[in-house]
């Protein structure tokens, strides 16, 4: 088994779902493995990740309105707000999502659905930079 | 480390949680591994995998109870309604769980908690057929 | 590439996050790799895993005070009422977390970011004793 690491720099303009599987893909088929385990990080606990239909543009609209109006941008209700009222929901949006995903390798390919893509879902109001961790083990 | 993949198709006949726990452990026994790693990929981003109580049967429904409230299925909070009035919550109940679960292999067994069971949470009204994709490593 | 399988035993003090950062470096650092994949698995359904903010403590104060309200310990709202009335709620709050998380490790040390700590998050109002299960490979 031969294992492979790298980092991706994503850069975001605020909040909304931002589609990574391209790099991701491009990067596991240089390796050229043929059966493994892709493990994606995200570095951070204001930004998630998250699988979603890559079809229709609107799905990652309407999911990010749904987030913003479960956890609303209200600094009356956090205690945490020296960091902006955008932070607080944001480490709250993040945990109720995903900091991790682990993808299987099967035929060279990743095994992911047709319609699936993978996102990082950026919670803050303005534009960050967010590292993505991979790890890529197989044969 | 020896590597090895498998499907299972799961049938579900409408919204609520199936558990995949014994077909998943009993392909996972065939392979006669002691320690390794199993991980579980569902190929949809209308239904979702979670770990819950086993036990209770009461457990999962109050469970799909409440997905249904926080997140209802009515089309005017959603912009993306083509494909149902319970698509676009199907997406958003996904992204709100799981997509992806690895469990270790030790001493030949899953690590699963005594009451811990592995469920398909599908979230389309309909009957769906769902693509499960097994990955596991180990010796 | 090598397998590493380790218990952590966490003892909770009822509702609120509990860091287990340190116990699971002090352990990936003894097996001695320097490129992998740890593995970390709950073996509960009323309590979670979430990987949050590990400087401002208001954050995991603000995030339990969140999920607290968003379900709500109400025995009104469910049928699984007969282990307390804070146990199916424990079960929605630990469906809208994580049970596993799969951290890259990379020269030595675990890809986690500047500001991410590993907590157990604890859903029941009494004191528990949680088990985690930690699955680690590489070279």
């Amino acid at each position: 088994m031969k294992q492979f690491t790298h980092r991706i720099d994503v850069r975001t303009d605020g909040k909304g779902l931002y589609n990574v599987t391209r790099p991701i893909e491009t990067w596991v088929r240089g390796c050229g493995l043929t059966t493994g385990l892709l493990t994606i990080w995200l570095q951070h606990t204001s930004a998630s990740l998250t699988v979603q239909e890559n079809a229709d543009p609107d799905v990652i609209y309407d999911l990010a309105d749904f987030f913003q109006k479960l956890v609303p941008d209200n600094p009356k209700l956090y205690r945490h707000t020296i960091e902006g009222p955008d932070d607080m929901p944001a480490h709250i949006r993040a945990a109720l999502t995903m900091t991790q995903l682990s993808v299987p390798l099967i035929d060279g390919a990743l095994a992911l659905g047709a319609w699936q893509g993978i996102y990082v879902f950026e919670h803050r109001a303005i534009a960050h930079r967010r590292n993505l961790v991979l790890h890529l083990s197989g044969e």
